[in-house]
Parts: C-alpha cells; sequence; structure tokens
C-alpha cells in the first residue's frame, strides 16, 4: 500500500450507514487527508467526532467535491444522481450504497470477495450492491466457482434498520403499544413513499419495497438483477421472496441452492470455512447456526443450516445471516474505498 | 346430519390448543350431549366456562374415557402415546393434535379441504397434521389436482405461541427487557427440552423442534413427511427451513412450487379463490397481502403474493398464512369431529 492520503467525503454522514461508515474509517485507520462529512440542508451543522476531532457536517453541493479523492454516497438514490456526476466531474471516485447506478452497464457493481477486479474497471462511479445481495452472494461465489449454479431460491427475514433510523423508531414505538395494549398506529412501514402502511411489531411484512408490474416488490427485482451482475452469469435464475421482520439489525436468509454438479456436503462446509468474508457457524449438537444478534455489529457473512435437499441431490439448504448496515452497506462500501486506496494513486 | 349428540372429552382442556378447541365447540354449536374437560393432575381443578355453565377440569385416567365418543387430544404426544388406546378401549374416536401417531401407517392423517375421506378410514385415532403442514397442504391441494407439483421449497415464519403458552411470555417479557435496556436470558425456545436457548425478541431462530441425524429438524422433517401422506403422492419433494419469528399468532409461509404442467397466473388465482378454506389476498395496487396479524383468530388460510418465477415456466411463489392455533390446530381438528358427527353414529 503507498503512503498515500486521501481527501475523503461521506455523503449522507448523518443517517445509519453513514454513520456506520465514519465508524469504520476511524476504526480502519483509513488513511484520510481531510475528511469531509455532507448531508441535506436538514441535518446540516451536526457535529460529528471523527478521531477525537469535531467534524461540522455541511450541506452537499455541486461544488462541495472540489479535492475530493473518495467518494462515499448513501443519502438515497435521488442524492447520489444529483451529486455524484459533480462528484466526479471534480476528479473523485465515487463508492455509491443506492439504487441509483447500480444497474448502469457502465458502473461496476462490486462485493470485493466476489467480483474485486471490477473495481478496475469504473469510470467514475462503483456501486454498492443492496443489502440482501451482498450477503447471499458472498456465500454463493465460493459454491459457483466449484460447483457451478443453476437456480437460487431465497426468502429473506430482513431488519427494519434497511428502512432508515424513522423504521426503527416506528419497531420500538409499536412494539410499546402493543405490549400496553394500545392502539398501533402504522406510519413508514412497509414503504415510507407508499400510501398503505402495516404493523411490524409482532408481525412480518411481505413487501419490501415498491411493487413491481411483474408482482415482485424491487427489492426482490434487485436480488435477482444484481445477482447476475455481481456473479457474471445471466443464467443464474434467482427468485425471491423479501419479507420484512420485527428485528432491528441483521438480515437473515433462507437459500436453497441448485448447484450444476453433484457436491459433498462436507466439502461444501469446507469450501464455506475457508472462503473470506465467510464465517460458517453450523453445529446441530450444540444449537449453534448464524442469528441476527449474534451478526450485529460484525462485518462478517454468516453461514449454517447447511444440508442436503433430500429429493435433489444437487439442491443445497442454506441460512445466511449477516449484519445488514456492515456487510450489507458500510462495511462493502469502505472494503472497495481501501481497495481503491491501495492500488490506486487517486490524483497521482 | 342426525339429531344425535356426542360425548365429548377435551384432553389439554387448560392449554393453548385446548382453550381454542372449547370456544370452537361452543361457537359452532357442536352437538354435545356431555363435555368432559381433562388435563394433568398440576391443571386439574381449573373452571372453564361453556355454553354458560362451569365445568371442572379432571385429571385424565384410563377410566375418563368411558362412555365418551370424541376424544380431542392436544396434551403433548406422550400424553396422547398413554391415554389414546385407553380412548380407544372404550370407544372413542380419538382426534389427536400431537405428533404421536402421525405417521403410523393405520392413523389417517387429515386436513379436511384435501383428504377428508381419510376419516372414514381410521381404527380409534385420526392425526391432526403439525400446523405449519396443514396450511400449505391446503393451499397445494388445488394445485395438485389441476397441475400436479413436483417439488416444494418452503420457508416459514412461525408464530411463538407454537410453541406453547410459555413461549408467548417468554416473548412478551424479552421485548420488554430489550426495550427496557436489560439483559435479555432466554429460559424456553427455541426447544424447551434442549440446554440451548436463543433470544426470540427482535431475532429469528432457524431452529423449531429438536435436530435429526439428517441435519434437518423435526419441524422440517413434518413438512417433508406429511405432505407425502395427506396429499397421497410420495414423489413430492418438499424441502423446509423452519424459522421462529417474534409473533405471538399466525404462521407466514414462503411456499415455491414447481409444477407438472405449465399454469396461468390468473386461473390459479381464480382456483385458489374457489377452493374451500381458502381465502386469496393479493392485490400488490393496494399493497394488500396476507399478514399474521390479520389472521389471527380466523379459521381461514390466506393466500397471496402469486407470482410465477420469471426464470422457470412452472415455478410458482406464494405466500401462505394462518392462526396457527385455529386451522394449524384447534380448527382444523374441529372440522375433523364435526365431519366425525354428521356421518358416522357413535355408540348408535
Amino acid at each position: 500500500m503507498s503512503n498515500q492520503k486521501f481527501n475523503v467525503a461521506v455523503v449522507g454522514a448523518t443517517g445509519a450507514v453513514g454513520e456506520q461508515i465514519i465508524g469504520l474509517l476511524e476504526k480502519r485507520d483509513f488513511p484520510i487527508s481531510k475528511l469531509k462529512l455532507l448531508s441535506s440542508a436538514r441535518s446540516a451543522g451536526t457535529v460529528i467526532k471523527f478521531k477525537g476531532q469535531d467534524i461540522v457536517v455541511e450541506e452537499a453541493t455541486p461544488d462541495s467535491f472540489a479535492g475530493i479523492d473518495i467518494a462515499l454516497f448513501s443519502a438515497g438514490g435521488d442524492v447520489s444522481k444529483e451529486f455524484a456526476p459533480h462528484a466526479v466531474r471534480h476528479g473523485a471516485v465515487c463508492i455509491d450504497n443506492t439504487n441509483a447506478y447500480r444497474m448502469d452497464p457502465n458502473t461496476p457493481l462490486v462485493v470485493p470477495e466476489v467480483n474485486p477486479e471490477m473495481i478496475e474497471e469504473h469510470v467514475g462511479i462503483i456501486a454498492n450492491p443492496n443489502c440482501s445481495t451482498i450477503q447471499m452472494v458472498a456465500a454463493l461465489k465460493p459454491l459457483q466457482d466449484a460447483y457451478g449454479i443453476s437456480r437460487v431460491i431465497v426468502s429473506t427475514y430482513q431488519a427494519v434498520s434497511g428502512a432508515g433510523s424513522k423504521a426503527i423508531e416506528e419497531l420500538v414505538r409499536q412494539s410499546k403499544e402493543v405490549l400496553d395494549d394500545h392502539e398501533v398506529e402504522p406510519q413508514i412501514l412497509p414503504v415510507g413513499a407508499l400510501p398503505v402502511k402495516h404493523q411490524i411489531a409482532f408481525n412480518v411484512i411481505p413487501q419490501i419495497d415498491k411493487f413491481q408490474d411483474n408482482g415482485y416488490t424491487l427489492e426482490e427485482m434487485k436480488m435477482v438483477n444484481e445477482t447476475k451482475k455481481i456473479m457474471k452469469d445471466e443464467t443464474i435464475n434467482v427468485t425471491a421472496t423479501c419479507v420484512r421482520v420485527p428485528v432491528v439489525y441483521g438480515h437473515s436468509e433462507s437459500v436453497y441452492v441448485e448447484l450444476k454438479e453433484e457436491y459433498n456436503l462436507d466439502a461444501v462446509r469446507k469450501l464455506l470455512e475457508n472462503s473470506p468474508g465467510i464465517t460458517v457457524v453450523d453445529d446441530p449438537t450444540v444449537q449453534a447456526y448464524p442469528l441476527a444478534t449474534d451478526a450485529a455489529g460484525k462485518p462478517d457473512v454468516f453461514v449454517g443450516r447447511l444440508r442436503r435437499d433430500l429429493g435433489h441431490s444437487k439442491g443445497l439448504n442454506m441460512w445466511i445471516v449477516s449484519d445488514n448496515l456492515m456487510k450489507g452497506a458500510a462495511w462493502n462500501a469502505v472494503q472497495i474505498a481501501e481497495i481503491i486506496a491501495s492500488k490506486h494513486s487517486v490524483h497521482a
């Protein structure tokens, strides 16, 4: 790694993912020359501590990015669409955590354990995949390399933090209301921008993001399309059911994989144990399997409940859990930033 | 229906399912001559109201069943194994809500919407299937008849009430502890009889019942084996991942079905709308789909999120929700009792 330091901007610094990104930049001792924290006008003026210093959050403007080398965006798709081109114009590399550029053919969609080589292909913007996709492809990649994958059938159990801090507050508030026998008045979930709201406390909601014309939600289609792009295989058939559950941090996924070749279960377990970023937790004799509460705050993708489909010799069930704000968002973005920092001399 | 009235015994009268059974017998005005409420010694003496009358719960003994025509068991497998043979000896028909006899080849395993004809085959005991199986096969049966089914891949979101009233208390207690920032000390879930406990509040647990040697839990194997028996087709391959979620009443299921023939999605929707016991809730334009909170207390099996697998023309995704204590237990048992009462003149 060069000794170069970088001017870094975090857009959406006061959001749930932005906070995690700032925390990781500090914890990882990212080679920062200057850290610029940006937000909407509403949150500008907030003071955030970074390595003992107070940094005042500024309102993002087209000229905020002058001199910035790396800009990490997590303030929603509209903000990325508005400001990422300005950051690129100023010479920054953007790592975008929103849906704005993920399916853009010119934008690499990167999970460092899966397709790190795509980082080199960027023309200014690198997209961070959707949280539910990241943890799944991290576990699928070793299987793809070893056996090939013909299809994936996934059902998710997604934490409310994926819908932002207002959704966390809503789960807490509703939970108290139910426990106190008060009436629940849903205000945010399943989708803030849509008219119908449903109770999330002591309930599960089979809708994440808006419905598409094909009957799938956008979240489900992200898993279908992003998986193909990240794994560079248009023939992998993914079908998804995405469900919000009353959990604060940590997405869990029940993933059924049909491999192209016969497999040995012990070999699959070893393969995953030796894969980067994966931690296997899988011992029925001591009731050990990945749990959202255990994954919270950790960077790993946890995999367990590995077992053969008893009726299909190429079918494999697994249970994949990861902190949606960490590997599912902030950590994946910071990993990409670290690779850029180690390989590229931006403004050399 | 004959005008005959029946002597009915409810074993496990003070349990969660027993209470529902008693409530349904009253609400449905079941033709009862005498109602006998039985329990363990611990709960004997409890007074339960039935149609305005106080009934004292008695301890079950081998001779409790003298004169009983229909005995409904829901006090755990060991109690059924001990007492059902005595009930049969006394001439009663037993409807057993436990796992004790479900896979016994001489015992019909009945969901009235699926295989009511099997009721006639009983030799004293009729088994009520597992809750998670009942709601799934109710929705699968019309598809099996119309198209044939080659495989089913199911992931469940199961309510804590399926683990008994102590599990409900545990979810409530843990939820308060988390909200009050107190430490959580799990005591019951995932399996009361096993040493390791996990937090259920604001978490999901991919274990229901004990692990089998093949890596699946007993709950998962029930879905595999009971489905084949109820649907009378050993070739239906079911693979299941059963997960406990912090919901009190109502199991939700993400069910992927691969049919044997091509299908039309509108035809499938109409088929399900016209099927007994099924209520289709499926309108993305108004964010309508089945929810556990809506299903609680109702007898229906709710089906929604109907959509094609975009990569497999015979693949269908659906979301199936039902109250696990109602159709998943008490209501299915009372339905069987009603059919027996209408067709059989027990002790004629």
